[in-house]
């Protein structure tokens, strides 16, 4: 039995193609914590993280179309409500998971906070796409109202806010807790809100985290055996979208970290997860998997997906 | 030493006469935390549940606000949201004030859900105030838009949702058992998510729950010593904002029971209040106890506020 933290794609909750309406995110993210509770059910313990990227950029246009009717929210502050309402929605569909499948266990989602650097070099240099995905002409319209904004993997145009790297998960000892208690625990979403130590006080910081790297943070932070990145692809590949892909099922650290710095892996997506494996790994994690979330106990079983270790 | 749930009326993060920015909230939010940093000192395990009156409003703002550019969150993720971001700012705010008293003690968010029924006959008549203060001009034009809209103890009209009663807090065990860990915890934000179970399943319900309520049944359920209501008023009064006004040290349940029946307390205000009090009290509760946060020490002494038992 292992303590496993997955980490789920925003893919897991809003499907490519859909407007990402909350019937549709909430029927997705039962169909995923559906595989969920099949780990459970094999008798591990299972600490859940998720992506905010489409869902806090909603929250940041509900807050942009308000202002001046009611009190702008700084980012953090989105961040965090992103991170209830989507831990609320993951517990509540796990819960109802758990029930049919006739498992009596707890599940709780801790609102999370995440340490970073104020003098990051990343606070200068807005990365992380978040929100809906605009078209050229609405992206150079944006642009023009002091939005940073870019391509993102070929899916359109996107706003970029900064992404500062994780230090230390504020509520680590709680979930370890929890854990231990053999409570389910919803942790880190949206990569965890951002906060700076100043004078020894917390404040929060205006950025979003990558929720790979929070993730195999946490995963380090609680001593997991494993960490599962849920994504799109059935494997990690290289050359991806070429003639020359080429899928693999086994990753060494050496490999990894070989191909990471041979840019075979976009930083929007296959990049954090390889980088957050390879992290992980190094911590003295047992392995990294990264699979789509409906092969993840084969996955683990090392007969789907791609194993980093 | 007991353990104390203290619920936090709305006073104690937005001020009256202020427009609630987040620098004013999360100002507030840090000074109301030093009088419970003193609980804290002194012993006692902590419980913190809040409101979110005017927090869920604004979020119901902006979602109207963007509605047709994203998707538009029912209600209850609304709720969801706003115990999210409250629920990170109190618990950053007494972590900086423990860090400041030299008390090395875990805070935790947990986000909550709170079983109500359907059926409940306050679903089809709303009545809790949520959201900004308007003029009546406003009022009535909102009102003509199919908002329900009710005049506010005085203070302006606002618009009101549903407010079931509470049957069950879903995370209690899990409170319980964080608390049995030594852990702070701030939970049943806004009263909680309101949820109803349908063939087992839990479903999110359009409604915001009395916080007071859902604290008092929070306070049976995990078998709290005392409950506290800090609030805007010195004590609880007789004849209120009248030439007969009568504070009170003491009320026994039968008094507080009579008082109610009598209608002594306005639905908006002080009612709730009493009647969470009354009912954790019958529950085996050993008191419940109103007062300021700002004398919430001697308030437990029994040296200030007014006393139910």
């Amino acid at each position: 039995m292992s303590l496993i933290v997955a980490a789920l794609g925003g893919n897991a909750i809003i499907k490519k193609g859909e407007q990402g309406t909350f019937a549709q995110q909430f029927r997705n993210t039962f169909e995923c914590m559906g595989y969920i509770a099949h780990l459970i059910r094999a008798g591990h313990q299972v600490v859940l993280t998720h992506g905010n990227g489409l869902q806090v950029g909603f929250i940041m246009i509900q807050v942009e179309a308000a202002a001046g009717k009611v009190p702008t929210a700084p980012l953090h502050v989105d961040v965090a409500q992103s991170q209830g309402s989507m831990g609320y929605m993951i517990a509540q569909s796990l819960i109802n998971q758990l029930q049919e499948h006739g498992i009596d266990t707890c599940v709780a989602a801790v609102m999370t906070q995440v340490l970073v650097n104020r003098d990051d070099l990343a606070m200068k240099h807005p990365t992380k796409p978040v929100g809906a995905f605009y078209t050229r002409e609405r992206a150079v319209e944006l642009e023009r109202r002091g939005h940073a904004i870019v391509e993102d993997s070929g899916r359109g145009w996107r706003r970029v806010v900064a992404s500062p790297r994780p230090i230390r998960i504020i509520e680590a000892e709680i979930i370890k807790d929890l854990v231990q208690a053999g409570t389910i625990v919803v942790a880190c979403g949206g990569g965890g809100i951002p906060v700076a130590e100043e004078n020894g006080a917390l404040n929060g910081v205006d950025a979003v985290i990558d929720k790979d790297l929070a993730s195999s943070l946490l995963a380090d932070e609680i001593k997991a055996d494993v960490i599962m990145f849920l994504t799109t692809v059935d494997q990690v590949a290289l050359n991806y979208n070429t003639p020359q892909q080429v899928e693999l099922e086994r990753l060494s650290l050496d490999e990894a970290r070989q191909y990471l710095h041979d840019g075979q892996f976009p930083p929007g997506s296959m990049g954090p997860k390889i980088e957050a494996a390879v992290e992980f790994v190094e911590c003295g994690g047992e392995r990294a998997v990264v699979c789509r979330p409906k092969v993840v106990v084969e996955a683990l079983a090392g007969r789907a997906g791609t194993v980093i270790e």
